[in-house]
């Protein structure tokens, strides 16, 4: 009956994630970094504990995720994010334009060949949101320039990536498309701009055509078809799933106070399965051996530095403090970084010692933010109060 | 991109359940028959558009059923099942014993031997609530004396048919092992006293034991903790896990009214795919062979009229009417008959003939039970307004 596993696993995850995240939280250092700790220790790697199938864990994660950003998306609004809208984009052309460009010379330095090379280039581009909107809603921190820039600028750095991706993909399966590349870019600009632009008027619609007579109306029956429905269109066009969900968030007008209150429960359950599911995926004996360990120290931190980088110059004119919090904010590479990686690996361009150090860099980027992020945010946030109450 | 697809699956199953569930709704039918439907229909066996892996979905099936049995724990309580109780036990001893003794029976009758006629008899024995519990909650009729007296019943039988399958199970695994099954029962009395007795007392307990300085205390974090670990221990030895969802939220008593507030939305995100994914189990094509059409359709009478005349036998001192309810509340197998046919399949006991007879008939008392049942308890809840109005 393996089934029963199953619930056992799912209960040992939620409640060591719950008891070492509460522990952080007491000590003052976001929940999510206790959350992450705990799926590492009870992982297949360390304690042991988990023995479900990776596959039906990482559907409880891909849902916890969703929820994260719609949730975060919810707090913010898509007038919001046009008002960042050029600091955004210059955050996300930089952030990867600089990793790319840094990946991709370091292989050609070490002596990779060109594909080798593009791919890793192309590993370090992307952010994953996921984690740094964690930190910066522990903190309470949603609502300030920081993390609307950054959040703008994860949706501009995942359509350049997606594109980048494709040319790369192309190459490797031996002959570059550029019709395909094309209709691909036209896709993500006509559902950016079919969701940003009519999105807030067709929730509003979507939420008469659902209230049949004799029912209830449910908000939050709503958005929960906006979010799955966007998440998955996302993915299927080829951008982030959590892009979709957290644009689902942003443009929910539609009774949106009593639905964040509706969600909070939903974010409670399925929230902390994500982070400690992502622990699990850590193998910490990989930094044991040197081989993989020289080379995955070298791009992991070029990845952290040119991400770094890249958002401090495309946001400097918020302050040279505030511009590096934003690079923090985009350093995570998350599960993005792990999709090019096993791209690479499915079409036969990189080997698996090469996936090995995508993978340290993926896992080391994505678990050093939050414990760097969290007292930045909090200083920038205590500024803010300063600021306001003087 | 293999989770491309699960999102995919995940907005294809929650739209089709919720639009047919709502369209089921307003011609007043319980809601569950829409969401059955929608499952079958878009399953694998009818139109396929679900292509995920049977296990990944089932984990989210498994969530879903274990939150609805936890939100009908918390709409009824410990002191209300003791008032049932003898009635629940003599509905549950009889609902245990005339089909375990008719499904047994005819499998002497045509000829089969021994093993298979006991796990068939087992096969029929088990009562699954999930199903009969979402009737009675789209018909606001938790609360009446009939819902009372099926939940109780449920527990009851849920004990006694892990007991004969444990006899059965190690008959046919070569050995009848006295000791074990004593070791099983004391376990089993030892949860339900501990659970029954010191429940609630236990859950304010733990309710101070996680409220750290500087943390708000989450009642609905205590409420998660509560469920998964109650269902995961209630399955581990050897209950089914919906019975330790259900006595979780039966014992909760921390903050009941606000849990059971915050415990809705979950309860609408997770509850459809629960029933869905139920739904996508059937492939009717099965009703087209012959061969086991005959004996699955005996079996399946006989699966329904034992039920329902035990229920209706042990419950009769409510009224001939009512105790019809309580009979036909019982009969669904859901997922409880699949579990022990799966057991004798892979003890080898069993052949695919007959465990395709207990999947008809698991299916069929599954999803005939809630266009009977709905009627019969709307009457009923009418009846006890009239009466209470008179």
């Amino acid at each position: 009956m393996e089934h029963g596993s199953v619930l056992v696993d799912l209960f040992v995850l939620f409640a060591a994630a719950k008891v070492l995240g509460e522990l952080f939280e007491h000590v003052h250092q976001p929940a999510v970094v206790g959350e992450l700790l705990a799926g590492i220790l009870i992982g297949p790697h360390v304690l042991g504990w988990v023995s479900a199938d990776a596959d039906v864990l990482n559907v409880l994660a891909e849902l916890g995720v969703i929820i994260l950003l719609f949730t975060v998306g919810l707090e913010t609004s898509v007038q919001s994010l046009r008002q960042v809208g050029r600091l955004a984009a210059s955050v996300g052309v930089l952030g990867v334009v600089l990793p790319f460009a840094a990946g991709a010379g370091l292989m050609f330095l070490v002596g990779a060949d060109n594909l080798d090379a593009l791919f890793v280039g192309a590993a370090l581009m992307a952010t994953s949101v996921g984690v740094t909107a964690r930190v910066m809603r522990d903190m309470g921190a949603i609502g300030t320039p920081v993390a609307r820039v950054v959040l703008g600028a994860a949706v501009v750095d995942d359509i350049l990536a997606i594109v980048v991706l494709a040319v790369v993909a192309g190459m490797a399966a031996g002959g570059f498309d550029p019709v395909g590349l094309v209709v691909l870019v036209l896709l993500v600009v006509a559902f950016l701009g079919i969701v940003l632009f009519a999105g807030p008027t067709l929730t509003r619609r979507l939420s008469t055509l659902v209230r049949l007579p004799g029912i209830p109306e449910s908000p939050f029956l709503v958005a929960v078809l906006l979010t799955l429905g966007l998440a998955a269109l996302s993915e299927t066009i080829g951008l982030a799933a959590i892009i979709g969900a957290f644009l689902a968030g942003a443009i929910f007008e539609f009774r949106r106070e009593e639905v964040a209150t509706q969600v909070e429960p939903v974010y409670e359950l399925l929230v902390p399965f994500f982070f400690a599911i992502t622990g699990t995926h850590l193998d910490p004996t990989v930094f044991t051996d040197p081989a993989i360990l020289g080379l995955a120290a070298g791009v992991t931190i070029l990845a952290i530095v040119t991400k770094v980088a890249g958002g401090w110059a495309g946001a400097l004119s918020m302050g040279s403090r505030q511009a590096f919090t934003v690079g923090v904010g985009m350093v995570p590479r998350g599960e993005v970084g792990l999709i090019v990686a096993s791209l690479g690996l499915s079409l036969g361009v990189i080997s698996q010692n090469l996936y090995g150090v995508v993978l340290v860099m993926t896992v080391v980027t994505t678990l050093m933010t939050p414990p760097i992020l969290g007292p930045l945010m909090r200083r920038g946030v205590e500024g803010d109060a300063e600021a306001r109450s003087v």
